[in-house]
């Protein structure tokens, strides 16, 4: 396969952007109208260290490198803009195959409204992709960094945990539909449900702006599980976070998964990672509005739209689950 | 070496930008006050395929990664804004060579302008450098595709060829600095300087700057040489350019090594590529004001500003080289 066919073929399934993308494929650079600042993320996935390409399809790949590259703006709370995306191809790799991973990077883009706005292809021994993302937003204020946690605040997650790390055990044949003893047996639908979450996941874009305007002091995507992530919100903030597993929304299939592992479902959710939720810190007076049903809309989330999980006190910095007998550290999670 | 450790490494090495930097490492995204038009592209370099890691200090492949990158912002005639360099680093990578790789990236974008803002760090089998770069302009006319070459316009490159390809030769083995016969020998100090140009590009961002205040109509860096490049002028223009290979200006030692090499020195200088110069289609009313020195600031070019190489004419679209017996495949570069 040549550089220039994949490249004409990709211009085929990438849908150029609106009217602000003035450039984009087929020149030394995308050209686009700017808005008031630019919030820009670059997330890389290869092949046998964060995904394994037999356990996904070409387009899953795509999905999940875009997917899980815009869920750092949706941390954000900015409003989702471009993609650019840079594919080194292992030898051998098939043209359809290729296409298909575009095919799948545009399909998770033009679901947040983001455009694929250029890129680069190459050849490496290892396939590997890298997605810059940027989004845009009228003022810094908007955006939400991981340092702004106050005490007093209260935490909260969006969706639902555990999805994605008990969907790779199924793919990984660790876990299983038939589970060991009939009560750890899983649904079809469920089982598929749980590797969807993992294969593609859905970034947060809608839910991080509306955590934004309802506030938010700090958030962050939910990439290495929140008992890693939650850490970085605490010391980055300076508090200490303090939360309870049980408050942990878990998704349909967890328990069973987390059963056929022998692990403890809450803390297998708490760190298998990459379920591209958000947590978010918000000060107590968010919590009626949320429950009032303001700002955050039924039906952009899958679940509860969001579950109040914890609180922030005064430091020093860390974070403690009040109900866990010592530091989660009984699964860690690795593709 | 840890990612955490590395990445704190990384803060020590990279210079947080100016006022327009709001928030850069150590978050889910940068976040930079946006001017009119973002200018955005993405290079990867990959160990084994654009380079090899034997033939070049870990310095050297940050600063070729991020130089090559700028290189395609000089070609929109864009300002140099901000880089983000997503690093896949092979097992048993030394934190001091991963630091090295990171300062020789700060010191290509530094002495660009440019803000290294954020970026990734993951492991791979294979060393991977994926450099997003970002430019700016406030006006879109200021900007110069590949496509607005016209019947009429005069065809120039920036600087001197064959350096890079040259100094890859030297690298190789496959030319020496004592040559064969005796005229062919290269001095040290050609010899370091061409493999400098290897090792090291300097993106023209100042001569995109002032090719496109001369009125540009179409401009591309040369990374694949001028015969393949120029090509790309002349097909996505839609016109002819014909070229003068006699007009090419060489770099010091290109004579020698294509001589040792027993190939054409100008045709050597138009197909070893890497040179990340300029080539740039122009009205004819620009020579003048070229060569009365307005515009292009004498130093700011390490050779003439600018040398003439041949003119654009009527379609069929194509490239021809006037003073060439054939097509120019003589010498086929790979890294």
């Amino acid at each position: 396969m040549r550089e220039l066919e994949l490249i004409e073929c990709l211009a085929q399934v990438l849908a150029p952007g609106g009217p602000r993308v003035l450039r984009w494929l087929g020149d030394d650079a995308a050209v686009v109208r700017a808005r008031g600042y630019a919030v820009t993320s670059v997330d890389t996935l290869v092949d046998g260290v964060h995904f394994r390409s037999g356990q996904l399809t070409p387009t899953e790949i795509g999905q999940r490198a875009v997917g899980s590259a815009l869920s750092d703006l949706a941390a954000m709370g900015a409003h989702g803009g471009e993609a650019y995306l840079a594919l080194a191809l292992a030898p051998g790799t098939a043209l359809t195959d290729a296409v298909a991973l575009c095919s799948g990077a545009q399909a998770a883009a033009a679901s947040c409204g983001v455009t694929i706005a250029g890129g680069d292809v190459s050849a490496s021994p290892t396939l590997t992709v890298s997605v810059t993302v940027v989004g845009w937003a009228r003022d810094p204020g908007e955006l939400v960094g991981r340092d702004g946690a106050r005490p007093g605040d209260l935490v909260a997650v969006t969706g639902s945990l555990g999805a994605a790390g008990a969907g790779l055990a199924l793919l990984d044949g660790r876990a299983g539909r038939a589970g060991r003893a009939g009560s750890d047996a899983i649904s079809e639908s469920v089982a598929t449900a749980l590797r969807d979450r993992y294969a593609s996941p859905r970034p947060r874009l809608d839910a991080g702006l509306a955590l934004s305007a309802l506030g938010a002091t700090a958030m962050i995507d939910l990439s290495d599980g929140l008992a890693t992530d939650a850490r970085h919100l605490a010391m980055q903030s300076g508090d200490r976070l303090e939360l309870r597993l049980a408050a942990l929304p878990l998704a349909a299939g967890v328990r069973e998964v987390a059963a056929q592992l022998d692990v403890d479902p809450a803390t297998f959710a708490a760190t298998a990672g990459e379920d591209y939720e958000l947590c978010a810190c918000l000060p107590a007076s968010a919590q009626e509005a949320v429950e009032s049903g303001c700002l955050l809309k039924a039906g952009a989330l899958d679940r509860p739209p969001i579950t109040w999980i914890g609180r922030v006190l005064e430091p020093p910095a860390g974070l403690s689950f009040v109900d866990s007998v010592g530091p989660l550290s009984g699964y860690e999670h690795s593709a």
